[in-house]
C-alpha cells in the first residue's frame, strides 16, 4: 500500500515534505530555460527545470506533489509534460501525489480514478487528491480503486485559503461545522483500508494555516494521514503546524511549492538547484525543530 | 456575453438541451471505430465519433457539454482529443461547455481559468462548470475571467447524484441547508455579470433528479441560468424538471449524455447519427411539451 510506502519514505529521509510542481514557466530561469523554448515551447522547459528539481532534491526529499492545473493551462503539450513528471518521479521512487482535486458523480469519478489510480492509469500517481463535494457515491470509485491497485488519495477537509472557511465552518448542527463532518466521512471511508503502519489510503487535505482547526482533526482522525499545504508563500509556520502531525511526529506532510521552486528568486545566481536544496534543508529543520518540541 | 449567446441559441433550436459527450470509446460502435483504433487509437475513434455526432446534430442542438473525465482518462492523446472536439463544436458554433468541475486555491483557480475561459486558452471554451468548496477567493479568478472574456462559469450547487445529500443538504442554521447558502454565494458572484436576455454569467448546476429543490432554487435565483444534469439515464423526467425553468421556459438547459451518444445502442443498425438525431427530437419534443405545461 502505498500510504505505508510514504510513511516509511518520510521516516527515511526524516523528511515530512513533499515537493509542490505547481511550475510556471514564469519560475523557470530564463537563461536554463531558453534552449528548451526554441526546442519545444514551455512545456519543454518546465519538465526540464521539473526534471532538474527532482533528480537534485531525491535524497533529502520523498513525496513530490503535482498541481494539474499548471500542466492543464499549458493545452495538449501540458498534458505530456505531466505525464513525463510523473514518469520522471516515479523513476526516481518519489511517492508521487496527483493535485488534481477532481470530483463528479460516480460514473465521471471512475473515469477520473482510471487517469490516476489504476496500473495502467495514463497519469499513474501514488496518490491523487479529490474534492468531496459529491458525497460517498462520488469517492466511491476511487475507494475501489484504491482497494484494488494500493494507491490512496486525498479528500479536501479544509483547505488553506483564506476563504475556505466560508462554506467549510458553517455550523451544521450539534456543534459541528461543515468540514468536521466531512473529516467525519473520510475517516469513514479510510476505515477498510488501514495500512500496517497504522494510517489510511483515505488521506485528508488539511490547510497549515489553521493549525488550531488541524490539531482538533488530528485528535479526532487517528488514521488519518494529513497532507498540508500552506508552507511558506501562505503563511504557515512550523511551530504552528506541527500540532497537525502525531506525537511520534509522523501522520502529517507538509506540502510547499513556491517555497521551494522559486527558491532562486532571491539568489544572484539563478542557481535554482543549489537554492532549492538549500531552503529543503532550512524547511526540514525547521519542521523538525517544531516536531520535536511538539513531542 | 457568451450567456446571452446560450439564451439566444436555445431560442433559435427552439431546443433548452446540450449534447453532453460523455464518450468512452465502448460507446463508439466497432465498425465505425475500426479503422480509427488502427490509425491513432482510442482518442483518434472517440473524436471521430463526436465529429459525426456535432456535424449531424447542429440543427437541432444549441449547445455541448463535454466531460473532461473521460478525456483525462485517455492521457495526453485524449488532451489532443478534447481540444480538437472542443475546436469542432466552436467551428460548428456550439456553444460549448467544458465539464471539468474544476476549482483550487486563488493562484491555481488561475491557472485553471486560464487553461479555459481566455481568449487564448488552449481549450477555449464559453463556459467551465467549477467546485465551490473553496469559497469566493476560489471563484474570483474564474469571475475576473468571465468579466474580461465574455465567457461564463457554472458551479455546482445541487448535484444530481443521490449521495449528493450527504454534504449539501446538512442544515446551516436559519433554516438554510449548505445548497442553499452556496446557491446565494453564486447568485452574489452572479450580480455584476447579468447579461442583456437578464441572466449571469455565473450559473448554477443543479440536478435535475431534485425538482422540488430546483423549484425553490429557480424561485431564489431568478437571474441564475441552470445547467440541470439528470435526464434519462439518471431518472430524471421533463414533467419534473420543468419546474427548474422560469415562466417563459427560459433560465435552463438540460444536458443529457448516455441518451443521445448511446441511443444507437437499442437499435439493430448502430447508425449513431441517426439514432441519436431521433432521440434528440424526441427529448426536445418532451421538453417543449412539459415547459408548456408548466407556464
Amino acid at each position: 500500500m502505498q500510504i505505508d510506502r510514504l510513511i516509511r519514505a518520510v521516516r527515511d529521509t526524516g523528511n515530512p515534505t513533499a515537493l509542490g510542481l505547481d511550475t510556471r514557466i514564469e519560475y523557470v530561469p530564463e537563461k536554463f530555460a531558453r534552449p528548451y523554448l526554441e526546442e519545444g515551447g514551455a512545456s519543454e522547459a518546465v519538465f526540464a527545470f521539473n526534471a532538474a528539481l527532482l533528480n537534485a532534491l531525491r535524497d533529502m526529499i520523498p513525496c513530490v506533489k503535482i498541481q494539474a492545473a499548471y500542466y492543464e493551462m499549458l493545452g495538449p503539450s501540458g498534458a505530456v509534460c505531466f505525464e513525463r513528471t510523473i514518469n520522471e518521479a516515479r523513476r526516481l521512487n518519489y511517492v508521487v501525489i496527483a493535485d488534481a482535486k477532481r470530483g463528479d458523480i460516480g460514473a465521471t469519478a471512475e473515469a477520473y480514478s482510471s487517469a490516476y489510480l489504476r496500473e495502467n492509469s495514463p497519469f499513474r500517481a501514488d496518490f491523487l487528491t479529490v474534492n468531496p463535494y459529491f458525497g460517498t457515491d462520488g469517492l466511491a470509485p476511487f475507494l475501489a480503486d484504491c482497494e484494488k491497485y494500493g494507491g490512496g488519495i486525498f479528500a479536501l477537509v479544509k483547505t488553506s485559503n483564506p476563504s475556505g472557511a466560508e462554506f467549510q465552518d458553517l455550523p451544521t448542527g450539534g456543534g459541528k461545522k461543515l468540514y468536521e463532518r466531512v473529516a467525519e466521512r473520510v475517516a469513514d471511508w479510510g476505515e477498510k483500508l488501514i495500512g500496517a503502519e497504522g494510517y489510511s489510503s483515505v488521506g485528508a487535505v488539511v490547510g497549515a494555516t489553521y493549525p488550531e482547526q488541524g490539531a482538533k482533526l488530528r485528535e479526532h482522525m487517528p488514521r488519518t494521514f494529513f497532507l498540508l499545504p500552506g508552507y511558506g508563500a501562505q503563511g504557515a509556520t512550523a511551530e504552528r503546524l506541527a500540532a497537525c502531525f502525531d506525537r511520534q511526529g509522523g501522520g502529517a506532510i507538509v506540502a510547499a511549492s513556491r517555497t521551494l521552486i522559486r527558491a532562486h528568486e532571491k539568489t544572484a545566481t539563478g542557481d535554482f538547484v543549489g537554492a532549492a536544496r538549500h531552503e529543503a534543508a532550512r524547511m526540514r529543520d525547521d519542521i523538525s525543530k517544531a516536531l520535536r518540541l511538539n513531542k
